[in-house]
């Protein structure tokens, strides 16, 4: 069976999906993107990720391509033609095509491209493994709240730590200051076991899984505050791990070659996991 | 006669020019790009730009898709495909296309697309206009020395300025220093008609009609200095204006409403827009 995947209007062979090279997508980068996990061939967090998505076309004065109604029946439409029932869902909108000019003319219509992927269920084998992450410096735009596609910088510093071993850079501002991962939140559990975590500001994207998390947590009756930690805070840690939609809770025993707590995925961390797969089995 | 476009070994309609929506340059901004004047069928200052494109590349280790002779072959092929005696090439070169991931696989084959388009033949009167720029915060990432098309952060100020009547986005760092415009490089001229212009670093594109503008001044006895400028400096200005391939010496008599000079296009401006034509006349 082939992969199907909706574009501009049209359900389409995966391999041959293609857009204009005058997208403003593909030209500009002048689009945004969500990504949604599939389990049980339910979206998980689905209204959390259209309000963002909401947000981030707003942001760049892209209209919504279609109605919100209309939007969830083709990602529904592309997941059962798919047959699937774990992975994940790609959307990314753009402004659109036009003739090249960075001004952009008004009344463009924005494409839409939604697909899917297969991937196997998580479990808390799979998920409770420690990883490496490794610093690097955040030099990417100010305005990292916005989840577009303008995603280079991110590419460069997550290729950065694939090369040394490492599953996700953390990235660290001029003040020394963790803002978070290339494609994840950052967190840490102090040795007074509170969990920490930044507060959503410009710098940072307001993760769905994140504030999942937050919530988890509360319910669990783990201590946590919202505010901003440095590295060095972050290599004194007992616990510490990246939150993502497909890397759901994925703990960090190394940070730059320096040991984390004792070196093995902490309590908290296990807590959440377990939680955080007990919210995509019964997502409320 | 269709317009005709190079995408990865194939010529072919303009209209029918698509890439898969796997592209990386896509779906994260992680591609380069080129543009070259075309003067009676003349690509203007070709090697340096072909020397950029290569050093944009080596930035993002991405391998060249091409030899270089072959490049130039499909690039003066797109041109004569179109009977193109005035006008631009447009080259992008992106990492290619893979399943998305953040952190690219090795031995990726990189996707080339060239176009060029049509453009009436620059002439003195058409360029010595006076126009109207205005000043927005230079948000970007920190090595916009690198000609990524990872331009969203530029595409958001340029609209912004379009919106206020202006033609460019002069870009102020947190110093209040000007880095560069939107698509072009800044210049001033103080009222000891001293050039001033921008050093290069990482905070701003080495424009190739930046330095021929350079060589022009130094040939013509034009007495110039590479120093930052801050807005306020420039609202202080004698004269002002930006260089780009395409908009070539473009006179600014506005910043943020401030009356640049008397309001007229000023004589080193009109000098060096006289050398940079004759330039093009007769490319070197």
């Amino acid at each position: 069976m082939p992969r199907i995947t909706f574009v501009n209007g049209h359900y389409m062979q995966h391999l041959h999906a293609g857009i204009h090279i005058e997208d403003r997508g593909f030209q500009f980068s002048d689009g945004v993107y969500e990504v949604i996990a599939i389990r049980n061939k339910k979206l998980i967090d689905i209204e959390s990720h259209l309000d963002r998505l909401h947000r981030s076309l707003y942001e760049l004065s892209i209209p919504w391509p279609t109605t919100r109604r209309s939007f969830c029946i083709i990602l529904r439409e592309v997941i059962q033609r798919n047959r699937l029932a774990n992975g994940s869902a790609y959307i990314q909108i753009t402004r659109g095509r036009a003739a090249r000019d960075f001004a952009y003319p008004d009344g463009m219509i924005p494409s839409l491209i939604i697909y899917a992927r297969n991937a196997p269920k998580d479990t808390i084998e799979s998920v409770a493994k420690g990883h490496k992450v490794v610093s690097k410096p955040d030099i990417r735009w100010k305005r990292s709240d916005i989840k577009t596609v303008s995603l280079l910088p991110a590419v460069m510093a997550k290729k950065a730590a694939m090369v040394e071993g490492a599953v996700e850079a953390w990235l660290v501002d001029e003040d020394g200051m963790v803002t978070e991962g290339t494609s994840s939140n950052a967190w840490i559990v102090t040795s007074n076991k509170e969990l920490i975590t930044r507060p959503t500001d410009n710098s940072i994207l307001a993760g769905i899984t994140r504030q999942t998390v937050l919530n988890l947590a509360k319910t669990a009756g783990v201590t946590f505050v919202e505010r901003a930690f440095s590295l060095a805070d972050a290599k004194l840690a007992k616990e510490a791990f990246c939150t993502s939609s497909t890397a759901l809770v994925k703990p960090v025993i190394e940070i730059d070659n320096d040991r984390i707590g004792d070196g093995e995925v902490g309590p908290i961390t296990k807590l959440l996991i377990r939680h955080y797969l007990e919210h995509m089995e019964n997502p409320s």
